[in-house]
């Protein structure tokens, strides 16, 4: 299978990048330079009309948004290991973790930075940008007492989920939070760090 | 199996009520009244620590975030074929759908009356209260345009992401969005009014 992801540093790209590396996938990356607008170009467009990142383009067409890829990569390495497959409670557990990290702790983020998709005013920004710092510490602190499980976010095994996590919680320390207050995610992120389809993930991220 | 699910009426809990319907499933229904604050009392956080619904009570666990517990639905319940449970890619798609749904959609609804989640300003809830409409206007214009296979949501067959986009679209209304604008979805709505399983959803929502 030829898949090519279209991902841009410091995004939430990064947990595809990382899972399809654990796959031991066959892809290639294609950067989309967010300095220059590109995600709002015709060409990238016609990849996704959603401007976003990530994309995950396959034989059979393009897949977005991050819980729907991670499950796609385990699902299609089976022998990856990358989710409890068999399992519907334990898979569901694990989408659960991955919708909540996309629907309110990466919303809770992009308050930071990008209040202009839900209001006009450039005093509601600095309203909504205030508030990030707060509303990622209480998004954390759910995870950290009764989410993870431990040693991975889903207990005695690696999965996707992990690499979404780990992908969320690189954003605290930009976003005013000290990932030492939760000791458990700083601990599982230290270890993160450590694995090698995390380090190979960045190295080509950046190159 | 038997199944609890903690709803309220008008929420997002819908989706999942609508599926449990569709799938035929042995289930109980526990209504939170969040007139009362009913979802952040102990005892309903004891159940759901996020203090939201749906929260979906099953033998091994509580299980929450609505694309979690639509994929859920779909697998315990397979000959009900509520989604393409054999193909990766199929599945994939819908669940970008619900992704979508969630994390976009859901959070652009939201903007209109809890902006207290993400600022602190009454100048500020203004400010987001009025960007809801043309916001869910220009999610909706994506899904018609882009998502929405027809007849159903994922093309030719009925799936749990069609009872979550009819759960969202049932907001555009009170958003100030006169559904009429698409076509496509406005049928398909009419269309999901029609079936036994959302009908017996409203009454058992409403009772």
């Amino acid at each position: 299978m030829t898949l090519t992801l279209h991902c841009a540093p410091r995004t939430c790209a990064l947990a595809s990048l990382i899972a399809l590396e654990d796959a031991g996938a066959d892809y290639q990356l294609a950067r989309v330079d967010f300095g220059s607008g590109e995600q709002r170009s015709p060409k990238y467009l016609s990849v996704n009309p959603k401007g976003r990142v990530p994309a995950l383009v396959t034989q059979r067409g393009v897949l977005t948004e991050t819980p729907a890829i991670l499950a796609f990569i385990a699902q299609s390495f089976p022998s990856a290991k990358l989710a409890p497959l068999d399992d519907p409670f334990a898979f569901a557990q694990l989408q659960s973790l991955n919708a909540y990290l996309c629907s309110t702790v990466h919303v809770a983020h992009a308050h930071r930075h990008r209040g202009a998709r839900w209001a006009d005013e450039p005093a509601s920004f600095a309203d909504m940008t205030r508030r990030v710092t707060a509303n990622m510490a209480q998004c954390f602190e759910l995870i950290e007492t009764k989410m993870f499980a431990g040693p991975w976010a889903m207990g005695a095994d690696y999965s996707v989920a992990d690499a979404y996590l780990f992908t969320v919680s690189v954003w605290l320390s930009g976003d005013g939070v000290d990932i030492a207050r939760f000791p458990r995610v700083a601990e599982f992120a230290e270890r993160m760090k450590r694995r090698d389809s995390v380090k190979r993930a960045f190295e080509k991220e950046a190159a």
